[in-house]
């Protein structure tokens, strides 16, 4: 018999897979050095995809409660501003998709890293004179998500380290450990509004740190850095030599008594990787278009960063190009009340919730500046019948069929976050569920009666 | 002074980094154990994008050659049936997307893997008896390219081996190179209608061999495996117990005289990673909607592959959600005539070129049966000119206008690849270029008169 040709049966099916491992071992006359693999089949995941962690998804889906069946669901977990309806986008980002499409230009592979006039559209948008921009510092990607996982893959080699933000975004750790780079958490300081704790952050840098990342509009915290917090984050920097990673996701999604100032237009020196997108100020999250600014103006990233990111790109070749080809005209035509209008309805909604669960006995809210969520505080000794932060966002699901992710989502226990990108008559329907679950919940701790007063 | 309060100029800049690094050096009264991570800025790219190695961009790039200013320049090199405007897809497509973003149900997140909706559209289209699939066994990608890369990741650890075809596409090596795997190359027989030499290939394997990489239909050769070369190909898989990672994009790309089976349609055995998208069938590279379609009868991926798939998914949240959106009137509305003309343009312009290149001294094209690309080896000993298939293509380049890919971009000197999807006028226009060029430079043989009668 011809060694490779084989037999099949009448249906040109292959012959069991036993038959098949007893020429393996020995027995048979095959040609060749063949080696053998394996005597059997054993496919095993990578570690990559075995470190692949997120921490939101193993939370909740461990999270295995019933809503209470009398409670229509009211979830303010997950981050998509677009899930209830009442927040959607422009028409114009709608119509330019659509001239994008007719133009029948935007159908072939753009370089990988964004089409020129796209990119130009991106530089020329955020260029301003302290931190001056042009095509060639801008890379397209899918998503910020995407952005972030560049950013992270050209800076950081295994076994160097990240310090990111304790609460924080779950996915700079997910990145971080796929890739085998290790992350130290800073913290945050609830009583700062969410500043950072500097001297902390400086005490974890040593000479494997490949970058800071500071998440400015934050999410989870909704806080906003102030211009002369983000000008101590970059002496830090400065002092330490250590690139940043800004994901400014939510720059420019502030209340209006609140400014957003780009990390990168408050340095003159230290090289900044900016990471943002449509997802959010634009509503599309599920387009997956994100970017990042490359600011270099001292040329310590140099060629080889920016060629680094570039030959990144190669791998999956960048982002939708209806998307890119319609970016110019989402970014000059979506009109100022469409961005003024999502931000008073955050504001309002903000406010509303913040007012309401101040009121509750048990609970901390921390006050939001931009963003679209909330961190809210338990003082668990209120509420000895819940062992956690996890324990008490259950019950919340089990009793008022509110959804909440609890802070270990993001690092930081006893937390839960609010999403408030609801509609009105939601949020208010859920903070008087969340108040009249505290109330029934809420102990006095021992010994401190005037507590209970409250 | 307070410690981390910073002195600014008026204009609100930080100090020059110079001062601070007086700081660093001891005699600053710093707080907290300030590790100093390092003197001076030094900010290198990571091994990871340094390994990031596009052979095609590296070998075009170096090839700085300036096309004959009295010829208007023809490129057959680029893999993008669109760049000519000949080619456009069906306007069913264009519609389908304009329905998904007017029905505005398509902006917010999708799971990271796609839409249920999206991936049972999927399923049934190309679910069939001998493999059958549910929207369980559909990841949707950004493109075919991150179909491959999750493939990869999924399947190997850094140190393993994946076998790729040589000559074959070369994103397979970029990809492993830059993830630590290694890259074997199993010959294609030109011979044989780019049939892969079996024995040659199996001679590979060993116990680190992580997946056998098929491409079928072929970029760059053309080809199309018989079934009965399919079969002897799952053999190999099923004796050595190696999964395969089936690039199918151009699956059902083939010329009329010729029939496409997808490798899971013929074993019952072999867990086979299919991929595909639309980027070729639907000419919207562009669009970067990909896919896995995950064939595991006999459950040896399990769940751990299926999950470990997923959880690479979480990291850039998978592909625009406009376009998954729009799958499900791509796959159906899209007219049989539009598949039909596209294939008998490719046919008719894969005969012309062939003839004619067959008819050139010193040429010798393969005649392909699918895809958008032709094979044609060179007989360099009767271009004692050029050094190689680099050189050659170069010089077509410097002389012709005509730009053709070296053969060496897919690890195959001595021949050179022709994309088949320029208009009939160009395709003829090119060819005989080519052959004016060959007629130019051909040179007998030593001592073979006879080859010089041709
Ligand atoms: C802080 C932050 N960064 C990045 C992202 C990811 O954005 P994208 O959807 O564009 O990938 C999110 C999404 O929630 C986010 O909250
Ligand atoms: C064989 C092969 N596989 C995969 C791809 C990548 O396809 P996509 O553009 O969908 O990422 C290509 C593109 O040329 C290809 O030729």
């Amino acid at each position: 018999m011809e060694p490779y040709t084989i037999q099949t049966d009448d249906s040109g099916s292959l012959p069991p897979v036993l038959d098949v491992h007893v020429n393996i071992s020995g027995r048979s006359s095959m040609p060749g050095k063949l080696k053998g693999r394996k005597a059997r089949w054993s496919v095993r995941p990578s570690d990559m995809s075995n470190r692949t962690f997120n921490p939101i998804r193993a939370i909740v889906d461990s999270m295995k409660v019933k809503p209470n069946p009398n409670k229509t669901m009211i979830s303010l977990s997950i981050g998509d501003p677009t899930v209830f309806g009442n927040l959607s986008t422009d028409p114009e980002v709608t119509q330019a998709m659509k001239d994008a499409l007719d133009s029948g230009k935007y159908n072939g592979y753009a370089p990988s890293f964004g089409y020129l006039s796209s990119r130009e559209v991106i530089a020329s948008y955020y260029h301003c004179a302290e931190a001056p921009l042009d095509a060639k510092d801008i890379i397209l990607t899918s998503g910020c998500s995407e952005a972030i996982e560049l950013c992270l893959a050209v800076l950081a080699n295994p076994g160097q380290n990240i310090l990111v933000p304790r609460p924080g975004f779950s996915l700079y750790r997910t990145l971080a450990e796929s890739m085998g780079i290790e992350v130290k958490f800073y913290n945050l300081v609830p009583e700062k509004s969410w500043e950072i704790d500097l001297k902390q952050m400086e005490s974890l840098i040593d000479e494997k740190t490949a970058c800071l990342v500071i998440n400015n509009p934050s999410n989870p915290c909704g806080s906003v850095f102030s211009k002369s917090h983000l000008q101590k984050i970059l002496a830090v920097a400065a002092r330490q030599c250590v690139p940043i990673l800004a994901d400014e996701i939510y720059g420019d999604m502030v209340f209006s008594d609140c400014k957003y100032k780009p990390l990168a237009t408050l340095s003159t020196n230290v090289p900044i990787l900016s990471c943002g997108g449509l997802a959010k100020r634009w509503l599309v999250p599920g387009w997956r278009l994100g970017w990042i600014l490359i600011h270099d103006r001292r040329n310590i990233f140099g060629n080889e960063i920016r060629d680094g990111l570039v030959k990144l790109t190669q791998r999956i070749l960048g982002p939708c190009t209806i998307v890119q080809g319609a970016l110019k005209s989402i970014l000059h035509r979506t009109p100022q009340e469409f961005y003024h209008n999502t931000l008073s309805f955050l504001k309002s909604n903000a406010d509303l919730c913040f007012e309401t669960l101040s009121a509750v006995p048990g609970l901390q809210p921390i006050c939001p500046s931009g963003a679209m969520y909330l961190m809210v505080g338990i003082e668990m000794e209120h509420f000895p019948e819940f062992e956690n932060d996890i324990d008490f966002t259950e019950r919340l699901i089990a009793e008022q069929s509110v959804h909440c992710l609890p802070g270990e989502c993001f690092e930081y226990p006893n937390f839960f976050r609010v999403v408030i990108t609801v509609p009105e008559v939601m949020m208010l329907e859920a903070c008087s569920r969340i108040q009249e679950f505290c109330e029934q919940h809420y102990h006095c701790a021992e010994g401190s009666q005037e507590e209970c007063d409250k």
